[in-house]
């Protein structure tokens, strides 16, 4: 493909999982290339030595995070940095020429007492922030088109939202009663080992975590509030883990503001997302299997009683991470949106 | 143990998961002893045919269900028969003397049209119905120490009830808008091979599943309305398949009728539950590995926003069916409530 | 790629756990494409009702097996049906002038007596048989590129093959003393549901299976025996099951003829390919994981007192079956060896 | 039980997978009682807060290792320490007249260079390794009935022994040539969060791991040496890691001396384990499922071409460490050996 464009990409902070899917997405992307990998790792490693599966594949060594290095290399930067860590590094990227995709929180909301309300730190790039575009193409394509800076959304609140926003904003639901039951697989805790994810704690058990008090309750009721005539929206959100390794299955209990049928609500998202490449509205009940590995996010609902209940189904590693955000990227450098994702 | 009184059981429909949940359990029992295991087969296996862990432990062929026959021999029938097949037998093995707990649906919901409605027949045992006790012995313990029949609760209504109904008689939600999300280990759906069991295609997955019709969420409402003090329950039930072999895990989303405290809240449950050998009140979010293989029944709650999410966890195999009956047969018979369920 | 070349595919067989994952990498073959689905079925299902995960990227209706009708618009059948039905079916296919690849055993075992003895039931079409190729790219390449009727290999077959000829080519071992202890994900099994693989009895457990008389020991020695100097090879070959989607692992125990050392085996593997896209030589233990959803095998070695043991690993669904195909058909029709299998 | 005797259990090392498994079973144990639980923590932690399950039933605070303060409380001290450690703590506990069962390594292999070759460190406890017995009880009952200190067999060579000692001693086959591939649920890797057994790391993959190194392997060697007629037992062990928690399945390829029928191979088993409670001979071919939470161990054979393959299953935390344990006890205490592990 000589003559085709190809996006120039450096992911800093390669060792991540979030690294690992957008390598694995991109090396098969027909017009993006890996540049370069960089992690605050010393010594660096080889990919491969991290990702065994990569061996043969893209066998190149980490390089120390330098923007003015990267310039030339790269035309944008994915950061699959922890959050707190990535706006250390996104205005140096930035200042740079690179487009930045930031995978972690930093850039999600635009209140700074948000941030530091949740995340328990000072918000330390205001001015990036402020220009920052919230990456969810569905609702915010034409912004994320000419953004330098994108915040590629949470895998929650990617899932809740696009559940949940139609029918928000077709006036028939109460932002103020809204329940979102999700469960995670457990790949979204990412490679560090931890007490409560070592294999035997983990599998062959289901559990609440973080209830009323995880950070993307505040990510899904922002991302929602635009869409709020009056006031803003409230979420009571309860994530759980599934042992498995992929998938954020969402229950989301809607309060009707008035009666409303299955099929009216089938409609609303079905012209809500009639031209979108990654949603699929779907009368039978999803299940993550459905969308693993896949950048989809498939949806359905059921009337109950005097409750709308959806339930939206994607891969919390691509529709809720890596695929969102080559989606972005392609958006940004004017590819096919569906470019390196089929 | 020469002198102590032992219970003869027979369990009926000795093929299915909960007949082998029961025999494990009954196997360690001091004061119970298995005498007769029945099928519907025809040649009659025997056990360690179908359940080989049993090799060596209990060799014994099934035999036809035989009510005259089991009279002289048995004290209770273990009744493990499919909804529908339960009333069949259940009143030749009443009309022989023996007490009967019966781990099907077929008694545990009092109105004929309930069960018209879910269960899309008619039922045929209207007498003995009208005697069943329900087996949650947590709130009917004095009608099942004399009752002959005992409808052993649902796993998901055993779940949910015991979260729900402390709040409910203190007065202190809405019955009228109760939200339930369960999510269930495989073991659950029985021990027939079916497409959606099949190991490739419910590993690695997550799915709900009857949103808004599962046959379990009339059974809950009908649980919970003696409580009610004016009208009925209204509860919006979605049980989703987890992955695993066992345990349930019901996410409870309870309206206050006024503002309330989680120490509130703590503490009703607290109260009702203080001499209770199963329920056990913790401050920490419980998990289903917690219970699995045990008879009790974990119980957390917060407080978010405007709502009481209650957490309540059990094994679906032991306090939602076959430690619940062994329960259920200790109070029948006089026995110490715990024996055979440490 | 409008003047680009692309191969014409017919699946037959469609709804069967190796045609969702050959159409999963057709879907991505930028050389490829699929152009009827064909089943068994009827009424003819569409593919997206049998596999969820295809809606909105395959939404096509199976048809009726009709090599007439097939004759104009294929270049080539994949033959995803069961060992006996495949040998139906093929010959109608060939003399229609398509390409056939078969997943099946049918065109494997060049013995017809190996056949009857193994697979009980007398071989029905001689004449193909004896012109079919068996599809290791890695010992067979230039037979299969002109070849009509490839034999896809079985997985364990592969993966064993690959981890012992070379080392049988440069006389190294004793044909006569291999042994195969290989462990296989349960996609393996296929779609059908039986009480074996219902996820409450393959989840949580680890078995042998077929010990001695699995099918594939014979396949596995016929495809030694081309490198034995004298007489045949013999193999005890155990299979078991593990409780996940995907992957085999063979642990092959050998007998040197001589005292070796892990480097001289290690290069031997090094030189027999070096040339070859899908084949890892690895020092360090690879996991299944390592190559799950790839074409790749990886092998690595131990010298372990008087054996060389060789641990081979592959995805059973694509180095072998679905992958493995694919290279078989680009190898066919003179594309790129790794066209669509990256 | 007033007047029965009670055995008074110290458990060493208390917040180990191996001390959590052991109190299940001991409190269950009707004649034995827990009466410390011990640590090396500062500060000591409340056992429930370790393991959550143990809430209501042993809410006991963990206390430091102090031998003198236990010699009036205690009969017996299981050490769940690791090996190293587990030296350091036995001498104390036996000079205050504890009977001590140890789960470590430390006092399996009688040979000093044996341990400082495979343990990387000198023995520092000769003169009560020199009186160790090792506590398999089909083997070495007698000793184990008057010892002061039994030596808990390691899992794998519980499980290997079992299926090669009888064959070994009816000289049927050469102990020369034994190969052991066995495959192992993640529990016995201990409580320690570690990268290779993150979850994500560890669901859905399979591998072999310290191929010809693992410790264990000499551990199977030293066990059959007693039973070798001339020279030494060698033994090529392979480890493999299963997705799930407990069970361990070996698939041992022994060398008959000459040609053997299976019926012989089961006869000399069945009379070699006719009189042992917790050894299971059958002929169909058995699952770690089989055995899981007993302390059975379920042997079967198979004679292929020239090897007899011997498939030997139990649970690594039963038969492979807790109910080893308290099976020894029971011996060492004359209780009826099966007392508290049915």
């Amino acid at each position: 493909m000589p003559d085709e464009k190809r996006v120039r990409v450096a992911i800093i902070g390669a060792t991540a999982y979030t690294s690992r899917e957008t390598i694995r997405w991109l090396l098969r992307h027909p017009q993006a290339e890996i540049v370069a990998l960089c992690s605050r790792r010393d010594p660096q490693p080889r990919i491969d030595e991290i990702f065994p599966e990569l061996a043969g594949r893209l066998e190149v060594r980490c390089e120390p995070i330098a923007p003015p290095a990267l310039k030339a290399r790269a035309d944008v930067a994915m950061l699959c940095l922890p959050s707190g860590v990535a706006m250390e590094h996104a205005p140096a990227l930035l200042a740079a020429g690179l487009r930045v995709i930031d995978f972690s929180a930093d850039y999600r909301l635009k209140e700074r007492a948000d941030y530091r309300q949740w995340y328990n730190r000072t918000h330390t790039d205001p001015e990036n922030l402020s220009h920052a575009v919230y990456g969810l193409p569905e609702f915010h394509r034409a912004k994320i088109r000419s953004a330098s800076l994108v915040a590629n959304p949470g895998c929650y609140p990617a899932s809740a939202a696009l559940g949940i926003i139609p029918l928000l904003k077709a006036g028939l639901i109460d932002p103020q009663d809204v329940i979102v039951d999700a469960a995670s697989g457990i790949s979204g805790a990412g490679r560090r080992p931890t007490p409560e994810h070592h294999f035997p704690e983990r599998n062959e058990t289901f559990e609440a975590y973080q209830v009323g008090n995880h950070r993307h309750m505040v990510e899904i009721e922002r991302t929602l509030d635009p869409y709020v005539r009056r006031g803003k929206s409230s979420v009571v959100f309860t994530p759980h883990l599934v042992p498995m390794q992929r998938g954020i299955f969402s229950t989301i209990h809607l309060k009707p503001l008035q009666p409303v049928s299955l099929e009216h609500v089938m409609q609303v998202f079905a012209d809500a997302y009639q031209d979108e490449p990654f949603i699929r509205i779907r009368p039978a009940l999803p299940r993550t299997a459905d969308v693993a590995r896949t950048n989809f996010c498939d949806l359905s609902a059921r009337v109950v009683k005097s409750r709308i209940v959806v339930l939206s189904v994607i891969d919390n590693m691509v529709k809720g991470a890596s695929g969102q955000a080559i989606q972005n990227m392609n958006i940004m450098f004017g590819l096919e949106e569906k470019a390196g994702l089929a």
